[in-house]
């Protein structure tokens, strides 16, 4: 079994990161199918000729992603069409799909759009509920299955999720592998390589399947990879859920979740269980706190309101910060980062509250106060606590490191409850 | 002449993103050489062999990254020894090194490393400076420079820049090639393609350098790159100059900027040059059009306040939206995007105040109001102007739309004025 994604795009070749194949690899593992290669080519009709030619012989799963806009720049559609010898035939049902999507937006469709009611001759349209171009899956000759993509990833995610997975789950039956993803926050990649060391390198009782670990590390969190492979099922199930015991056991509250599961909705779904509701005043994170959190569907329920107070007068007249203490310890300090968090549980009127003031550079540093030092306030229905913390990075990654810590916090205060 | 890329490791068809193929191509695009085809491959010898053979004999420039640690999973200095038939030779100078790594850092060297002061026969080391594997650089049979290069970023990276960059610079004399990334904003794709057509298709007058057009979409956002290629250097900028005028002249307003440059970081400059200040009422966007602006360096001299109302009670409170228009209207309407911009811009005393309100979903749409359906609100020193968009997507696209839009309304209501 040989499976090769074709990802097509100038601008691949040109510097930007093609993350779709990693997307898609990623699936494909998730379901037992291990990628052989990956190729990224141009936008030349030439090329792309030439490697689907050679990729439709070797494999038995091509995979491209790219290519089926409606401008003059995507070839995808004719140059596979001409590869495998298929026409490509109008579809009416298509063709009413796209012009419904304009319909939608109150948009006249541009006459571009057309192209992209062809179908490849026996391909089965993959539905894009997003953009207008549909995908394709064609199984051809009885050997190849070709499964034809759009670019964008809003867009071929979905696809690939809902219509590739389960004709591919079914159509192939692999060796099986269970997998946990495992999230955990506020401990550094080194401490927690430490803390596991003996589960990993431990040597597996006879009788257990094989197992791989792998770490990740972004800003604020770190993720624990565990793979276990084995053609029987059960033993595949039965060991990783000993493995999962071994590293809950000992990284316990460091863990917030698994799998796609983020920080925000762990403390999203505590807040919900214990009834309690949020608040947020931020200044260094301008609002990517309050984002966050309202990135959870249904956080309406419990996030109230949030204050991005950048200036001192809107610390002021918002959060009622007093100027004297502005004065006195100055905006990023332990004492504004706690009046913070008390006047927004006050005005708010919530149960919880975080306040966030920090130095997120490239400038306002001093040797005194670096860029990169943040003080975290939560504000809880007894007392506030405050954290003061040194970041390093970019504006951004000190801005996702506040942010991830900030929510950390919420969640381990809710978790003490 | 053909250049390809060939990246080794089982992550890279696992999920892991390659950077280390963006940074090379961005890299060799700047200095005239295209990318013909990026590989991924796993840490397989029969499949890195089948690859390198096929790559070998087809391409004329060749560069590998990864596979060059101490440990058993790392096959590349092997598998190339294998398929250009060349041995690999101990290297006294490159152990001495390797050697002077561990004890700077004061560590034992562990045996492993030794096999990584192996060259290929004839090859010239690539100095590494924060690892202890070095590249390769080796011309073989009067046609070919394979490069071998270790697959870590920080490592990779300033090897590529000192050694690899200036050794191809100086061997091809190459085209230049000049570029241009043109970014805008609040016109579809299709529209713009429609609207740049004639300068795409329109033969170039001779004389002129050879031009490539290429469209990128995001939620919100199109990017038109121009690149020109010519062997001669003044040929080539003056071809651009003369593209870039007509695209500017047909988009005129709809660009927003260009390279890396963000809709936001337009914004705030102009605000910086218009002496302007400006604060955000959000509702649906949760915080994230705070966050955006306020991701630039410096936006403090501008952003003042940003406020999320998410409940009726904050919109009421913070911001003075009158409760019988929430009950008239619902908080998901013209009118109450109009009164959230116009209290904050009173209550932050800004000249410029965004109100945005909208049903980012999944739940909480209505046949009336359907998940998407987004009012964008702008308070000026003389007016307000509120816009409805129908947007699509996930939660998270929805919201980066309504971010795009609100911040582009910004844009072109400073560039009005």
């Amino acid at each position: 079994m040989q499976v090769e994604i074709i990802s097509i795009g100038n601008e691949l070749v040109q510097g930007a990161v093609n993350t779709d194949a990693a997307f898609i690899a990623e699936a494909l593992y998730s379901i037992g199918l291990t990628v052989d290669r990956i190729v990224n080519v141009p936008d030349k009709p030439k090329q792309l000729e030439n490697q689907l030619s050679e990729s439709f012989k070797k494999s038995n799963i091509v995979i491209t992603t790219g290519g089926l806009g409606p401008t003059f720049d995507d070839i995808t559609r004719a140059t596979v069409s001409k590869v495998l010898g298929r026409k490509l035939v109008f579809s009416r049902e298509i063709m009413e799909s796209i012009a419904r999507h304009f319909v939608d937006r109150n948009i006249e469709m541009p006459k571009e759009n057309e192209c992209q009611a062809y179908l490849l001759e026996g391909a089965k349209p993959i539905p894009n509920k997003v953009g207008t171009a549909p995908g394709m899956l064609l199984e051809h000759s009885g050997k190849l299955v070709a499964i034809i993509l759009p670019g964008p990833p809003h867009e071929m995610e979905p696809m690939f999720k809902n219509t590739v997975i389960p004709f591919l789950r079914e159509r192939y039956e692999r060796e099986f592998i269970k997998q946990s993803v495992i999230q955990t926050a506020g401990i550094l990649e080194s401490a927690l390589a430490a803390k596991i060391d003996d589960v990993v390198h431990r040597r597996r009782p006879r009788g257990e399947a094989e197992v791989d670990f792998g770490l990740l590390a972004r800003p604020g969190i770190v993720t624990v990879r565990v793979a276990v492979h084995s053609k029987n099922e059960l033993l595949a199930e039965e060991t990783l859920r000993r493995v999962r015991k071994e590293l809950y056991n000992l990284l316990d509250k460091d863990i917030f979740g698994e799998g796609a599961y983020t920080l925000e909705e762990t403390a999203g779904s505590l807040l919900i269980q214990k009834k309690k509701t949020v608040g947020v005043a931020e200044s260094c994170t301008g609002g990517l706190v309050a984002s966050r959190l309202t990135n959870v569907p249904g956080s309406s329920l419990y996030f109230k309101q949030g204050i991005v107070a950048y200036s001192d007068e809107a610390k002021i007249k918002m959060l009622g910060v007093s100027e004297a203490l502005l004065k006195k310890s100055g905006a990023v300090s332990m004492e504004v980062a706690r009046e913070m968090a008390e006047g927004c549980k006050r005005i708010a009127a919530v149960d919880f509250a975080l306040g966030i003031t920090g130095i997120a550079g490239p400038g306002g540093g001093s040797p005194k106060k670096p860029v990169g030092l943040v003080y975290i306030a939560i504000a809880t229905p007894k007392e506030t606590y405050v954290e003061e913390k040194r970041f390093v990075g970019q504006r951004g990654q000190i801005k996702e490191q506040t942010a991830n810590c900030a929510i950390d916090m919420l969640r381990r205060t809710l978790l003490s409850l």
